[in-house]
């Protein structure tokens, strides 16, 4: 089986290679998805391959401008015709696509299978920590957002989120920042993943990202 | 002469417009030479417009194509045509000049007042820490770096640094990322700074640098 899965990667980083970050996203997802896979019960067939082809639609849903390409109702589709040219075991590739379908924190299919919980855990822990705060200003600077928003949260989220669109996308990226990200979103992960040993990583990585965010403001008003 | 700075403050915005970082980057270096001017005998009137003025050709020397225009040169010219018009003291404009002029990394002038050594080490402070991780994160992001290169750094600065450009540009973007740039740059900036604050400053700020790419290394590799 492990030459499938080689095989698997090669795809993925073809279709992902005008955005080396989501291949990179994807090994890291893929690293976790392993550890969170350990001394448990799951078919490492389906974790291995669902890990590898989550975001394979990314892209495809990136350069869509309809907005109605959903990465993960793709990504399940292609993974069926890929792992079914690949000869992966037949009745295996329907857990591979609940993986895929039910990756998404905002998506209608919640993950039921071990397998899935493992996959949207691992995918969400990797916008926590120094991982999370280093995709957090990545994505800043090529959105052109600004560093630091010193802005009364409550009031951010009433002007800005009340409202917003249910991708949730924020109304005006100018006036958004990784703090603001921090606040209103990656603070309200932990509680909402699956496994237990996902939430203790979360809970160490979330230790830090407050950490990190205290220390910038601190430096940003001077007094470090 | 507090009102003249609001303008000075004013003219520099309007010039920065397209770039928002870099008015926050002027504003967060203004601060830095204030509290490193505490208890120190300096002229405040050179300092705050020097330290308000220093970047104001930064946008100019980004949108320029030949190369040719380096922002302290024309920044001190700059300063020199909007101080006259606002009519500040005559015989403190050179010395504004020559703060702007010395305040680059790689100028061939060095700073010789205590005003200019103030403003360069401030300058300098401010791509540390915190802020320095986020800055760094958020050039990557704009140009498509990777988070994180996993490669020997010997053998990196041999490939990529050695006879590379005198601006100290990197010769291929695709294969750089901050811990490189932590590595190859930041981490020579406090034995270059002037004042003792400074070093302090640097030394406190270096750490939480190497604890942040420390920790980023390890997440990467999955054990934490």
């Amino acid at each position: 089986m492990e030459a499938i899965y080689e095989k698997i990667r090669r795809i993925v980083e073809k279709e992902l290679s005008c955005s080396a970050h989501d291949m990179e996203h994807v090994m890291r997802v893929y690293k976790l998805c392993m550890r969170l896979a350990e001394n448990e019960k799951v078919d490492l067939d389906v974790l291995k391959a669902a890990a590898l082809l989550h975001d394979i639609a990314r892209v495809k849903e990136d350069k869509d401008k309809t907005g109605k390409v959903d990465h993960a109702v793709l990504g399940a589709e292609m993974a069926e015709r890929i792992l079914k040219e690949l000869n992966f075991p037949k009745e295996k590739i329907g857990k591979v696509k609940h993986c895929i379908l039910a990756h998404r924190f905002r998506s209608e299919i919640k993950p039921k299978t071990k397998e899935a919980k493992i996959l949207f855990d691992a995918d969400k822990l990797d916008v926590l920590g120094a991982i999370g705060i280093a995709r957090a200003f990545m994505i800043a600077g090529e959105y052109n957002e600004r560093m630091y928003a010193d802005v009364d949260i409550e009031e951010y989220i009433k002007e800005n989120l009340v409202g917003a669109k249910p991708d949730g996308r924020i109304k005006d990226v100018s006036k958004h920042a990784p703090n603001l990200e921090f606040e209103t979103k990656f603070k309200h992960i932990p509680k909402k993943l699956y496994t237990k040993k996902a939430k203790e990583i979360a809970k160490e990585r979330m230790k830090f990202m407050e950490e990190f965010f205290k220390r910038l403001k601190e430096e940003i008003e001077g007094r470090l």
